[in-house]
């Protein structure tokens, strides 16, 4: 028998119930882009990133708090808001101490089923902040489910990938028994050494979406580690940094 | 555009819902080992095999047609039937001319799901005959999706590789927008040297579980192609070859 904490990764929300979430710091995965940008956002000095689940509901906090308001539909700036999913829309100098009121579909979603679950802690974690999320879950040596927010429900390799790649760092110390994080793991050590061109290679559909929006940058960037090294941290209807 | 028919990969019963069923073939796959046992089963000349989902019907059944009753539950044949899940119960010398009740867990409910949803023709697959339905589903040419039983829901690696061997074999006849299938083809072309030692090697859950029985040679037949070429077809509860 092991003492060690317990690892499951969940590839879809669709499958979040399976795991025991009260008991458990939440991983929330949307690596192309939702969770990327909102590393990035609070890197670059945004005070909180708060995630809504509607358009409606992000014009209406944005006014409320003076926001600033985000969100796509269909690779477009959602009508009514000012701001897409880009990380690169959120450079320092625009975002520093400011609230942005994000709304994304899978990751909002994901979370929110998480925290209505219990979950003991819900952190983002996206390759931009690979290092931090690592680093945290060692050190808190508690349960974890890494959870792929997914497209729609439909398992995607990205989200998968990133999961691998925590697996591939601090596996060792937690105890896997789950499929899943095998599988993602195994993904990720034939991935790793060009993780764009194996999303090219076997065609995960969100490459090809970005792709076709012009968004290769965006790609290369959320399949980056530690570009934006931080820990976002859920509290009180808020991301945060320490 | 294309008009090749589609094909998509379904890792788990709770993620079939996200897919055209009525519109599909739908193949069940339970490699470990209702769908090999099936297969073999009724290679060796079973009349037919009836899938149930619960030991009781399983005795109601076995004693209505004078069927063999076989099942497991943990590992052990179930109290009240009379065999067990490994394929190697079903000799030619025994099961010939018989009608096997079969009750497992995923498999069968995983079918009913796809029936429920009105499949238009549901076949069962595993790696003993993966050349039966990789013949039929090419010479069909209709949309395809291939359906793991998984286990309890939860994600397993040899429902997932044998879906990766059937892509791996036909999936240019296909449009493949599925990044789970595209996950299954990566995962067979790392394993399929020798699945055995990738299951191994990747702690896959369900070969702990039966090497804790002493069912190495079950795993091992049950990861070998062509053993028991034949294509079962569900028809009016039962499960028939040509």
């Amino acid at each position: 028998m092991t003492n060690k904490p317990s690892l499951h990764t969940s590839l879809s929300p669709a499958l979040l119930n399976l795991y025991d979430v009260s008991n458990s710091i939440v991983v929330i995965i949307d690596v192309l882009r939702a969770t990327s940008t909102i590393a990035t956002a609070l890197y670059n000095g945004a005070k909180c990133v708060i995630p809504v689940d509607s358009v409606t509901r992000c014009m209406e906090i944005g006014r409320q708090i003076e926001g600033i308001t985000a969100g796509e539909r269909d690779g477009q700036i959602a009508e009514g808001l000012e701001y897409g999913n880009s990380p690169f829309e959120y450079p320092r100098e625009f975002i520093k101490g400011k609230t942005l009121v994000l709304t994304t579909t899978n990751g909002t979603r994901l979370l929110h089923m998480a925290l209505e679950k219990g979950a003991k802690e819900v952190v983002t974690g996206s390759f931009p902040n690979l290092s931090a999320v690592c680093d945290h879950l060692q050190e808190k040596n508690q349960h974890v489910i890494l959870g792929c927010a997914a497209w729609k429900d439909r398992v995607n390799i990205e989200d998968m990938l990133f999961a691998g790649a925590v697996i591939s760092r601090i596996g060792k110390q937690f105890s896997i028994n789950c499929d899943s994080s095998h599988i993602a793991l195994a993904m990720y050590e034939k991935a790793n050494k060009d993780m764009f061109a194996f999303m090219k290679k076997n065609e995960a559909s969100h490459y090809h979406r970005l792709m076709n929006f012009g968004l290769e940058d965006d790609i290369r960037y959320c399949l980056t580690a530690d570009g934006a090294n931080v820990l976002p941290r859920y509290e009180d209807g808020k991301l945060v940094i320490n």
